[in-house]
């Protein structure tokens, strides 16, 4: 492997790198009918001033996951936060820093995707300033790729939705089919399935055990509230499955 | 944003990378019953001499993708390769060239995944050294943690025909339902469904064709030829679906 400045010129340059690690966390909130993501204002060039993912560069001998883990505990307060890994851009010219004159250092990210609950989401952001929650249909300009990262993350966010228990992590410990279905309606859009077909599907998947308690919400008769049996959805848990 | 030398003395210092594209690819060999990988003999150090993925060190201005697709077009004869990203490797120490004392340049690995029909797998290694493709469960000792992306990478893989059409671009345009049972056995196992069950439900997905032509193999009675019907899968595509 040559080194800069002693490579032999039959061999082309290699692009040196910094790495970022950079964050798309969402939240959903169900009673209003929203997908949120949470932004942060950024304080430094390039993009001062303006609202962008969570993240930051990779330090020496600092994993990305641990990297990941930093800018989240110094910039908001979170509590066990679930992680995992996104997708990641390297292409030329995604970072102003990069002059496309003088194949100067590039910017790779490695993009991330995190789920909260919603009450957890109220408590991160609460008398902070330069962090918001934004509808995710309501995304304002941001820097560098961060949009085209956070329309990666949303498809990541449905896919989980239909593939995977991910709902469970994300409502109360016991809720209502409503709210369950109020969930999914939000995320995939309301023409995904009409009620009465996903209450059979999820109640025939065999994981969702009524509790014997009832809500009473407005002027209906109460609704069961159910919980998520972990214990009845083990044996499914490597097997392929769709949750509608 | 400091540079190395400069940098204040609270600012703690910024890794740097070169970064490579591997690709995984996959070929399933369903007379053998045997999942296969390809895998090239390093030439250079280090690991010079020992088996690794396909890949390369992205140059400047290059993409990522073309990073990956210049490796295959450079070191192997392939026609029209599906590749997708796979996962990001980017922790310290993964490369011998990191020396883990003086924090030097680190080495970001971005994996690809790719699958290939297997008489187009044939053609590839045919008569070019130091290239093989090897049964993945016989995967020998690798350069990198190449054993670990290959891991990952086998796990896409079952996703993959799990949840995707990916089996009608790997099999014949016209098949047996138990050539296309065959070809599941041999990537999720022996056990992952009865063969009475796969058919019924892969029929009742309404994407197979019966073309009306039979394949006499063997003493049984001649099985019917399918085909993957695109335009029946079309309102299908976005929808969650499980293939067996």
């Amino acid at each position: 492997m040559s080194e800069r400045g002693i490579k032999p010129s039959n061999q082309p340059a290699l692009a040196d790198f910094k790495v970022s690690v950079d964050t798309v966390i969402f939240s959903v909130d169900t009673q209003q009918n929203r997908v949120l993501v949470l932004l942060i204002m950024r304080r430094d060039d390039p993009f001062s001033g303006q609202w962008s993912l969570p993240g930051t560069l990779v330090r020496q001998g600092e994993s990305l996951e641990d990297a990941a883990h930093r800018v989240l505990v110094e910039k908001i307060r979170v509590n066990n936060l679930y992680l995992e890994q996104l997708y990641t851009f390297g292409g030329p010219h995604r970072d102003p820093r990069e002059s496309p004159k003088s194949f100067g250092v590039r910017y790779l990210s490695v993009s991330y995707f995190a789920l909260v609950r919603f009450e957890e989401a109220q408590f991160i952001a609460e008398g902070v300033s330069g962090i918001a929650w934004y509808p995710v249909k309501q995304i304002p300009s941001l820097a560098f790729d961060h949009g085209k990262i956070i329309e990666y993350g949303y498809q990541r966010l449905r896919n989980k939705l239909e593939y995977s228990p991910v709902a469970f992590d994300v409502l109360p410990d016991v809720f209502t089919l409503s709210d369950l279905y109020q969930l999914y309606t939000t995320v995939l859009g309301e023409n995904f399935s009409d009620y009465s077909n996903f209450r059979t599907r999820l109640l025939k998947l065999g994981f969702l055990a009524d509790t014997g308690l009832k809500a009473s919400r407005g002027a209906g008769r109460p609704a069961s509230l159910y919980r998520f049996d972990a214990e009845a959805f083990a044996p499914l848990k490597d097997k392929p499955l769709v949750f509608l």
